[in-house]
């Protein structure tokens, strides 16, 4: 199933199902909002997996993805990890520093959840001096998880796969870091693409809980990168058995799998600004390609090998917020 | 006004009005849920007093405390400061580590929001060997606040004080920490006392935005700390604008003090063992005071100078939760 919401005037938006080929949508009859259907997913899929399949036979309106919320306009938890290696070996050795040590568990970080940027929505940030990044990745949507889950348990209950630009500010982020206390200024509201997708959708590109697709990036209109998910340390089923350890996770729960990068970055290229920059730190001594500015653009979309679309595309552009 | 949030059924549960002596209740007219009154604050709270009023002058049923939920049972978000100095040099010069440079801004890390368990309730988690430990805190909750508020104006949008128990699991603490990445094993759901004030109800205990009130905290039944929160190194206005740099609040965001600590806490006492085990190891060069067993049970209360109760108490057992 895809699903897309739509704006209606309410917080949460109108739940849509979206044809396999993104061409058209209907409004969702069994419930009216994608928080609704992650509470009650066992009772409700079969009659969504029904209007999903009416709507692919014909019938609907048009779809248009720039016109979409968020999938989730809002949830009540956002947990995103970090489990690319790729990115983490990058980083340490433009910047030398040490490894992070997370005692062999996946690293994870609790970010704003009370707000998803759509996929065409502008982003406001404060100022052009906190260094803005982009940070492509994707990420999962679970149902009501228990509280101490193996990874096994945890898979199943992973209901939805979307796609995210997790906004960084990466002036402020190793200050923050350094606390211990995690990310608050460098982490504002993330973006998430205009359709959340069941996991059968992918095919075999869903492969061992993980998402084995190209994420393209293109920064004003240049190709900056096309890694590919496959490469997480853990599966994302390890991800929410990890988030679920000392909690139960609520319906709704989205979690990333971290900027999506590849051994190969030099060929593949990032997807995120500070990987590139660290690159030229290693070749250079220091950095060339500058942050974002005001009124940059950023797309990022994944299709099947077949060239079917998935999540739609976020295609954004950053500018001045704040007071 | 004081307002608790009855169990209907619902996960919001029922607002109701508490009379001031916390004698009495009767559910709110003018809206349904407290998130509801912080979303629409301006327009409701004319009528939310008149109700108070009349409650005050008689009527209602009686209001049983340990019946309550959280007054927000869950929230959009949770920002939990550490604000209070004397906590955080106790604990440096215990484990000999350097203090944490926040260059100047104060420290605050995201918690998970979505289940704030109520004052009475049981508190389930996976094993005493975690190190179980209490945190007594104050907190505030706001409306909603734009990105870029400066602390006056972040005053404004303060538009209630509750009191909580940030769970903290601190055998794992510190590990977490170490990444950079905040907590998330570490911090299980927070507890929130029965009821929510207004600012006002305070009279001069509200303070330069701080809850000049003291922190009465007893573990199985022996009295552990009596902090005030007059001490924190910024009030909860800066903690407000702090938190809203690159992102605006929504309503209903809930941000809490730190662990309340004062200099004196050789004669005060502590709100969490932590600090407790570190003049421990201050003293005698390692700790004799255990953190929590399953089935111990932690009572935190404040109250106005002349025994007017403001928030009722937590006052909730540790049991074994989990798979």
């Amino acid at each position: 199933m895809k699903f897309a919401t739509l704006p209606d005037g309410s917080k949460d938006g109108r739940l849509h199902l979206v044809s396999r080929d993104l061409s058209r949508c209907a409004p969702a009859k069994a419930c009216t909002t994608l928080q609704a259907a992650l509470e009650g997913w066992e009772a409700l899929a079969p009659a969504l997996e029904a209007e999903y399949g009416a709507l692919n036979a014909g019938g609907g309106v048009a779809f248009d993805p720039a016109a979409a919320l968020a999938p989730l306009p809002r949830a009540w938890q956002w947990l995103d990890g970090s489990a690319f290696a790729a990115h983490a070996e990058l980083m340490m050795q433009a910047f030398k520093a040490a490894p992070i040590d997370s005692q062999g568990k996946p690293l994870m970080y609790q970010g704003m959840s009370h707000e998803f940027l759509a996929g065409a929505e502008d982003v406001p940030l404060p100022s052009e001096d906190d260094w803005i990044d982009f940070e492509g990745e994707f990420g999962i949507i679970t149902d009501a998880v228990p509280m101490g889950v193996n990874p096994a348990e945890a898979r199943r209950h992973i209901r939805l796969l979307v796609q995210i630009n997790d906004w960084s500010l990466r002036r402020i982020a190793p200050v923050e870091m350094r606390t211990g206390f995690g990310w608050i200024h460098a982490k504002p509201a993330s973006s998430m693409a205009p359709v959340a997708v069941t996991p059968d959708e992918l095919g075999p590109a869903w492969a061992e809980a993980r998402i084995a697709l190209d994420l393209l990036i293109d920064w004003n209109g240049a190709r900056f990168g096309a890694a590919n998910g496959v490469d997480m340390g853990c599966g994302f089923d390890d991800l929410v058995a990890h988030a679920a350890y000392s909690r139960k996770l609520v319906a709704g729960t989205v979690i990333g799998s971290g900027t999506v990068a590849n051994q190969n970055y030099r060929e593949v290229g990032s997807s995120c600004i500070a990987e590139r920059r660290g690159m030229e730190i290693v070749d250079h001594g220091a950095p060339r390609t500058p942050f974002m500015a005001f009124g940059d653009r950023v797309r990022m979309e994944a299709a099947l090998p077949d060239g079917t679309p998935l999540f739609g595309a976020i295609d954004q552009r950053v500018v001045k917020g704040g007071a």
